[in-house]
């Protein structure tokens, strides 16, 4: 890691610090550090800011990172746009969602990306970002920025979604899978801050997990690390969007949840769902939650049976890779601690003790927000000269 | 990595060599080179050793590794020891094996290795090894060297394996689980050489899996990582070692194929092993190959029946981790082609086409001696000031 990369994130991550404060922090000589820290006021990336309290000695000016670089960050879920613009410190200066459909393909998805981008830069007076992180519900080849071989997205496999964005807002680009930028997100804003070995499960549309051992995104010889949603549970299950049958994400996850519901509505299984139905004319994993929380037996079934298959599935993950936490999020994770009740259960049951004695499985802190701040992390770490 | 270690590492893997092809190969300074490699000659590590083949100027000295350099490599499996004496560059200078039973508890098992360790010492005219890498069949703490919570192996809870060592052979002593040295092995000198992202399965009297990603090894937070015989694939399956049922290893490995063996030959269902076990008093999975390669159904249809367990594992870890290469090896790994080809089939249709395009899966190269060369690879590394 150079000095400027560490200068860089340490202002990131603790505000304006003295240069006293820095050499301290960096363990690197005084004359170097002010020599790398010229370079990077000449750069433009870092500004002096005032008078540090003083330590005794002769006061010392503070330095903080340029109050007007700015980071956009990108979160396509399969039915979702997230984005966030930030300072250099990762504070949001303005974020918006809105409902999507991934299968629109990349150009249809990706003008609609650019297209918020360009307005909410506007909105916030921002005329240039320094870097631009993005993540997509599928796998990714993270050096080629491309997607690949994605199962829930028709006409994105190789498609250059680095290079599409580059052209249009004329900045470095980084892509990575939805579920990374969500575990780097949860690692270093929310609830897994600084737990190595680390499993992020998101339960969207469909099921995916990112996961990081020694501190780092690992994303797989292929990228498609993590890709649990397509473990195969049942072979004879139900049909997959991916074309197999009996996948974990053909068993839960918000497109089998409204499917499930909906038929359960309609079989006069569940009364409360039947009159969602016909009110709403549609229902998701939201109903089904509502319909729990109040009471609806077919409901509070319906979440446990899908928290059993996906706690039989990290329980196998558990015993083979050994993390010290399991996050979940994603919209699903919205049915909350009935959810989670279930699939901590079976997993501390299903996992040898020793891979479960310290093992915590928690509810995502950041919810929503986990992709967008793992996708500013990213484009900051590219501005920042850490070779990704 | 310091520039003595690299020296010594670049000696271990190429044979002796001039200081120009030192200096190069570091891209190191000459002077700086030049006064690490006096200091690693006064320290006796490395010796000057004739002249090289002139490359036009000056005549170069070669170095070399001192060829008194000695390791000791010591591989336990659940009923089997093996051990290597090595040179500095990993050659076996004496290797042995013997069985063994890792039930008998810590104290009767190593004060056994120790007095092999010293009957072959003498007989190699080697009067101290430099280190000592050893592998457990079990999980072990990485750290502080000693074996936890191993599921079949009474009496080794914490006991301290790398101190018992240290104390009978004077010299510093790393402990491993068996299937991360078998792994190291693997890709240090067998079948695996620059794979990355690597599973070395294991499938011995019991089944674990050494997980290598980014080109290291990966223990997990408690050094469980891998443990995928306990992975329960039925609950309501035999009953397993560890007190749980249905887990991996009571399905298959070396005691499920013995017991299920053993219930063919008494119910009649398979005469060839009905007659070994009248002449032999007792079946191995030694007996299910052979009578299988005779064209015994019963044999053919338990070693089917075993690989695909184990495929519908690899399947699941396949997806998860979307590894480059998974390596089968461990005695029964002996029955060979069947069980490969069974493997291969159930994983290649198990998991998703993108993280089966590139696998291979393929036979260990090194078979009984992967262990020994990985816990050489580790002494040797732990010698040469790799902070393991």
């Amino acid at each position: 890691m150079s000095i400027q990369y560490r200068v860089l994130s340490l202002l990131r991550d603790l505000g304006p610090l003295s240069r006293a404060q820095l050499s301290d922090e960096l363990e690197v000589a005084r004359p170097r550090l002010l020599a790398e820290l010229e370079a990077l006021i000449a750069a433009g990336k870092v500004l002096e800011a005032g008078r540090a309290t003083s330590r005794g000695g002769r006061p010392s000016t503070l330095v903080q990172l340029d109050p007007d670089i700015r980071f956009a960050a990108v979160d396509l879920g399969a039915s979702s746009i997230d984005i966030e613009i930030t300072d250099g410190g990762l504070n949001p200066i303005a974020s918006y969602a809105e409902a999507a459909d991934i299968r629109k393909g990349p150009r249809a998805v990706l003008d609609r990306v650019n297209e918020l981008l360009n307005t909410m830069a506007n909105q916030a007076g921002c005329t240039r970002f320094n870097s631009i992180g993005i993540g997509l519900p599928g796998p990714v080849s993270f050096k080629e920025g491309i997607s690949v071989s994605p199962p829930i997205m028709p006409g994105w496999d190789r498609f250059p979604v680095r290079n599409t964005l580059t052209r249009a807002h004329g900045c470095p680009v980084v892509v990575d899978n939805d579920v990374n930028v969500m575990a780097l997100g949860e690692r270093y804003a929310g609830v897994a801050k600084a737990v190595d070995n680390l499993l992020f499960v998101k339960i969207g549309s469909g099921i995916g997990c990112g996961v990081q051992v020694h501190g780092q995104i690992y994303r797989g010889s292929e990228g498609s690390a993590g890709d649990i949603g397509h473990i195969q549970v049942e072979p004879e299950g139900p049909a997959c969007s991916c074309g197999r049958t009996g996948c974990l994400e053909a068993f839960f996850g918000g497109v089998a949840l409204a499917r499930d519901a909906t038929a359960a509505a309609r079989s006069g299984q569940s009364p409360a769902l039947a009159e969602r139905l016909a009110a709403e004319g549609a229902l998701t994993a939201v109903d089904v939650g509502e319909c729990a929380a109040g009471g609806d037996v077919t409901c509070v079934n319906l979440i446990r049976d899908g928290g059993h298959r996906v706690g039989q599935v990290l329980a196998t993950l558990v015993s083979f890779i050994n993390p010290s936490m399991i996050v979940i999020g994603g919209g699903v994770s919205g049915l909350g601690h009935l959810l989670l009740a279930e699939i901590r259960s079976v997993v501390y049951k299903g996992s040898l003790p020793l891979a479960t004695g310290n093992l915590q499985i928690v509810l995502s802190e950041l919810g929503p927000r986990a992709g967008v701040a793992g996708a500013a992390l990213l484009a900051s770490e590219l501005d920042f000269g850490n070779h990704l």
